[in-house]
């Protein structure tokens, strides 16, 4: 389970080094001036790669750890969400429910249908909107794994390969095999970027993109964690 | 399956009486200027109770019904997510993304920690917001059920009954006698908004109050439709 096992431990930031906690200037405005954290006050402290401790927040220096460091392991099988970048899409919102939901691995994805088509330096500093989205989701749910966001790639250069399937109405149902969920554009997947790939199928109803997403990040991590079973 | 059994029939649109069609105001500019249909386009007219036929796009004047009425039946059982109201929260967003996801009713919920409060007239206007918005998304997702959006309720009002569960961090995993599923605010419901009911946990990271509601309709749906299964 890729969450802190602390119930009120105030709120929960990731550093760099947790025998050395130096918070970075963002988590520090949103800690003092927002949550309007006193001197003294609890919080918990994470390496986003699955260690934390419990601390003490100190006005004008960085948070004292107390007790020892806890380390969770990631969970298993790891379950990676791929969505396609769509114009007026709302792509922050998706990477922020993905993280919520406990996918370990986002992958943006250029579909052929995507209209969106970003030249290297905009994609680079999308991704790293998309990572600084998902830090931010990743403190706010509790997780000890920070998800991995992967540059943008094409869906044609996804290779077939165990576990990884494409949404497409009329698929099967998602089952416990399923480690990699592509979602596509609106308009669906050309024929071109299905070619090898098994398809399953989110729900009778034409889902939005971005519903999409949130809807396969649900049932992935659902059957990973044994919350839901496959269809009998 | 509530959904209409046409795969392209272009765009969907609810009148209210399907033997005279009348698009309204706002339908017939989407249709025209966003959509752009020209004369004699394919479209299909759906009533919002089950009802749906096939007709052509006329400029200047209504659709043409062209072919049988088709009747769907409604969703076997109906489902429903009431969801918190609270301060900063998209609650048309959640609305949109229940309907598209399958769920009949929705009900939109006062807590005792929403901190937004309404007076009658605001929750009026919030209440036939959120109904165009349910009608519009329904009509995106090729619904041929409009969903029943309720008036404001306060959670402390909702009766104990067989399959109406709150949904609360630790509690059981959702299974299929789940019929009403109620997601609380951040801040979670009181102990006096839980007396008489069961609970139902939805994973074990914290969400958001919104993703809790679009997490509650994809796994309510998902079982009902028998997509997936109740944890073996």
């Amino acid at each position: 389970m890729d969450v802190l096992s602390v119930g009120r431990g105030g709120p929960h930031v990731f550093v760099v080094d947790l025998s050395d906690p130096t918070l970075d200037d963002q988590d520090r405005h949103h800690l003092g001036r927002v949550l309007r954290l006193r001197d003294g006050d609890d919080l918990t402290l994470g390496d986003g790669a699955g260690r934390w401790c419990r601390a003490v927040y100190r006005l004008s220096e960085d948070p004292e750890p107390v007790g020892d460091v806890v380390a969770v392991p990631p969970s298993e099988p790891a379950v990676t969400v791929g969505f396609a970048l769509i114009k007026g899409g709302r792509p922050e919102m998706v990477v922020q429910k993905l993280t919520e939901l406990g996918v370990d691995r986002i992958l943006p994805l250029s579909a052929d249908r995507s209209v969106v088509q970003w030249d290297e330096a905009k994609a680079s500093a999308q991704v790293e909107r998309f990572r600084r989205v998902a830090r931010e989701a990743a403190m706010q749910s509790r997780r000890a794994w920070l998800p991995t966001v992967e540059g943008v790639a094409a869906a044609r250069d996804v290779q077939p390969a165990v576990g990884v399937v494409f949404a497409e109405p009329g698929g099967d149902p998602i089952d416990g095999s399923v480690r990699v969920l592509l979602v596509g554009p609106e308009g669906g997947w050309t024929d071109e970027e299905l070619i090898g790939h098994p398809t399953v199928g989110l729900g009778p109803t034409v889902l939005r993109a971005e519903t999409a997403a949130i809807s396969a990040g649900t049932l992935l991590t659902a059957l990973r964690d044994g919350r839901v079973s496959p269809p009998g």
